[in-house]
């Protein structure tokens, strides 16, 4: 690219930020039903529009087919007039949510009489840096718009005619209800200049959510300047005890891998106590042999299995740090519940955890240890997203440690600031 | 530097870090009696130690005078037995706080009869970088450990012996209450080198926070790899409305200015309504003026003050954006609060800012529309801290919009997890 051209990106998206900037201002303070008003109308014109959406998507599924997307990421790029159904429905899933603004979180009379109010209050301006999906481009923006804040939304290049079409139906329908232009706003490029000067805008934009693989997020983490809360896929591991009941271990185990192993709440690993590779591993792999998992494991798993006719490859350390999102399970051999935990510290990335047992004190020890956004004791994996939680929508599920862990909806896209009430205090 | 050096300063920090994370393990779960413990260790070894560190301090002293600090900097590079004796008071009164570590933040029992817990947990292995005061040393290690969360401290180079010996006393007193090693780590260098590699070390360390100028803060921001919390000294604005209480807003604008000047919560920017310029304004300048304070301001105030005989600059754009930490203050006229809202927003640092008035309905508008962590009605922005607050000790007063706004303490040092206890449930 020509310094000109790097020069007309940059401004094109500083410009777009600056809007941003101006429109989280009013969001802040936009009554609930004019933000709920907004959202009907995006369901309804979703639901109006639909075959322009779908001529749309026609064009990204033409050009991806040129150029060889596996069947798998068409699929995630396809719109239909379900999908498209579906996504109206969420739209209005999230209108119905109680808003998060202005809850008033605590409030403090301190000695000297000034009254310290903590409220909820929009984080500010979010840029989401997306993949594939088309429908992340709904999600993201009317979750943000229900939480006060303004989005700056950033898809892949897969999708591009079908995000287009989505952000100038979104801006329809924020102009006809009164909410502020720049509230939703589409980088109209997949120029990779263009993210680099938004990932540089941290007097504009006030958090990044990267979703999508792990190259992406590694980008946007190590350059972005402002806070990025980031949503890597899970590693997710289930340890076996030695106490544990055996049916449930297989159910779990089961559930954990083979129920939809593409998602990020799907296990990877399966740790299983020493004490238990006779009694409880070999109804567990024939259980997922027969689900057509793939088998990778240590030498004393392996030795276990073969004794019972079951087929399993050898396992390379690199096996258990991989997230497969397929039907692969690498399976190793621990001494007791304090090498579970080490080994999901180690192996595991944060996400999804759980430990099978009906021994209660190496249950605790296991919920206390893990260091991971969610632990299990006795379920599976797998209900680690924001309806399963009660949050009603997610944006993503963070890996990170600061603001958010696991699945965030619109209260953690939120965040306080103190009002202080006095009668005239001075220092 | 050459290559061998810098792989050598890499392996140091990332050894640090790799103990970090090993002790964070154990300090999430460690009981809060050893954590309380250590820090009385801690205080005890400040109060018989004192003139070891008094004698480390003076090589830091010497050093500075040789290489021409200001009288300023020496004097916040120090120790003296009063201040040593005062660190030992504030390790106590953090040891006196309650333990923020387990709390159960919610709990819900789904509807497949899943037992969704929320809890307080440490965030794990936080780093802080800081410049010259070398009680940072003290505040930020104790304050991390009693949240449970290991501190890797770099400090600055003025301040290296004296930090050098506070590091080895915080090492004794926990290696003799048992926390374990690499609790509390002081990187040994203050070469940049090292720091750059902390930066990067986004595998081992959960989180930065940088105290001190802001091109180090800026520096740390678009270098590290992990997630930061930025601690911005202060621009902080005083609105005074043509409701105002005039004794009031002149008492409001001297606390706010003059009662320490150098400090973040000091107010640098006051805007005046017009309405109010000839009934408020040269009772407010008289006084500062009589503190000291020069004035630098735009047409219309300069023109009210001359017509009083009250000395005023012209004022640059760029005076609006300045922190000063000094006795000068910037004026500028605004119409209303709507102009004295978007002042805010666009000179302030999102830190500290005041309306003073008597209309309740100016006074909400202010309170909603600024964006920053505390806004203040009818009372002086030199309230911003730990413990006017309540918070007990501050580790800084974040100007970031995820995680923490203003004034951090022991809770805002931890995150949650989800503990789920099941009964078998799959997906």
């Amino acid at each position: 690219m020509d310094s000109a051209t790097q020069s007309s990106v940059d401004t094109v998206v500083r410009d777009i930020a600056e809007r941003a900037r101006a429109a989280a201002y009013r969001l802040a303070v936009l009554p609930t039903t004019v933000k709920n008003a907004a959202l009907e109308a995006v369901a309804q014109r979703l639901e109006t529009e639909r075959d322009a959406l779908i001529a749309a998507n026609e064009k990204d599924l033409t050009a991806g087919e040129q150029n060889g997307l596996s069947s798998a990421l068409l699929d995630r790029l396809r719109l239909t007039p379900e999908r498209i159904a579906g996504m109206a429905d969420g739209v209005r899933q999230v209108a119905a949510l109680p808003d998060p603004v202005g809850e008033e979180i605590s409030r403090d009379i301190r000695p000297n009489g000034i009254d310290l109010r903590k409220v909820r209050v929009p984080i500010g301006v979010i840029g989401i840096i997306y993949e594939s999906r088309p429908n992340v481009t709904i999600d993201c923006a009317v979750l943000c718009l229900k939480s006060g804040n303004a989005s700056i939304l950033r898809g892949g290049r897969e999708a591009f005619h079908s995000n287009t079409a989505l952000a100038a139906l979104l801006a329809r329908s924020l102009d006809e209800t009164g909410v502020p232009a720049g509230a939703v706003q589409l980088i109209p490029t997949v120029d990779r200049a263009a993210l680099n000067t938004l990932l540089r805008c941290d007097d504009r934009v006030d958090c990044i959510i990267p979703r999508g693989g792990e190259s992406l997020i590694r980008f946007v983490a190590e350059n972005a300047r402002m806070p990025v809360i980031k949503h890597y896929e899970g590693v997710c591991c289930i340890y076996v005890d030695a106490a544990a009941d055996r049916d449930m271990a297989v159910s779990i185990a089961v559930s954990a891998k083979a129920s939809r192993p593409a998602v990020c709440n799907a296990a990877e690993n399966l740790f299983i106590a020493e004490a238990a590779l006779e009694s409880h591993l070999p109804a567990i792999a024939q259980a997922l042999a027969e689900k057509g998992v793939e088998l990778r494991a240590d030498e004393p798993v392996r030795r276990t299995l073969e004794s019972h006719g079951i087929a399993c490859k050898p396992a390379t350390e690199e096996d258990y740090h991989t997230e497969y999102l397929d039907l692969i399970l690498a399976i190793k051999t621990v001494a007791d519940v304090n090498e579970a935990i080490a080994a999901v510290n180690t192996y595991g990335s944060r996400h999804s955890d759980a430990i099978v047992t009906a021994d209660e004190a190496a249950a605790r020890r296991f919920l206390a240890e893990v260091d991971s956004a969610t632990v299990y004791w006795n379920a599976s994996t797998r209900f680690t997203d924001g309806f399963e939680f009660g949050l009603g929508a997610e944006i993503g599920i963070s890996t990170d440690k600061l603001h958010a862990r696991g699945p965030m909806g619109l209260h953690e896209l939120t965040i306080y600031k103190y009002l202080i009430y006095g009668t005239g205090q001075v220092k």
